[in-house]
């Protein structure tokens, strides 16, 4: 099974896609960003991330789609241009008849390091060992997507 | 010239056309709102949406589109859900390459009544006035983008 982790975002949208097999462990199918150039209208960045983001579904043909839900201890306005780019993100999913799944960034970090504090390094450290690279992906927003997509794969294991 | 007005909601999303001619009033076209069944999960609201809202700009074929920016007094939750639906909004726009002027509520009322305090039931005796209409089209939320379209009109005619 293919599993599509989303980190939304307008100025970077993160996405990785892992595969896993009963019994095997995960393994990377692809990892990166849509990055939309800065100083551009919103509509030309949510035109980008939709396009760059159908396109990793009609490649990698995943089976489900995990996204990060939106917290909301940051700043209203980065949350409410995150919620934008969160819908087209949703959107092309659901137009790949792709099953949705949610999670905050806490149940991620819990998942991952089992502590709800957890820094980035050490989500990344996690990501690398769970997928057995030699090096975390970059950009961050990539690792976190992927962070997103073991999360799902390890809460919904029978 | 046709304007597309757009009040952006996951519930209901108004809309409504305008068409103007110089020297003339400007005439509806057509408006009503996409509305999506409650307790449907978000990604197939926001699919009613994409889809409904095509079906507009298809069918009425609008030069340009005037959309309600957020405004950050109201709740943050449903902020965040308005903007995941105003992303794909503004992704349909995009998508028929139209261009895209965003209006505060502020300003719709500021345009409409002259009064930014003004309340619903004014803005929507004015959008009657404005379009010769008989009664003001219903729900509100189509009203209400009938103003924002109006608003647009009114703030860039030469």
């Amino acid at each position: 099974m293919k599993i599509l982790g989303i980190d939304p975002g307008t100025g970077i949208c993160g996405f990785g896609v892992i595969e896993i097999e009963t019994g095997k462990k995960a393994w990377m199918v692809t990892a990166g960003v849509v990055k939309t150039p800065p100083r551009t209208p919103l509509e030309d960045r949510l035109l980008d991330i939709y396009d760059g983001l159908r396109e990793i579904v009609q490649e990698c043909k995943p089976d489900e789609v995990a996204i990060e839900k939106l917290f909301f201890n940051t700043n209203i306005t980065t949350g409410i241009s995150v919620a934008q780019a969160r819908g087209v993100c949703m959107l092309v999913a659901k137009q790949a008849d792709l099953p949705i799944f949610e999670y905050t960034p806490l149940q991620v970090k819990q998942c991952l390091v089992g502590y709800g504090r957890a820094e980035k390094k050490q989500i990344q450290e996690m990501v690398r060992i769970h997928l057995g690279l030699k090096v975390a992906p970059k950009p961050d927003d990539a690792a976190d997507a992927l962070g997103v997509a073991i999360t799902h794969s390890m809460m919904n294991r029978g």
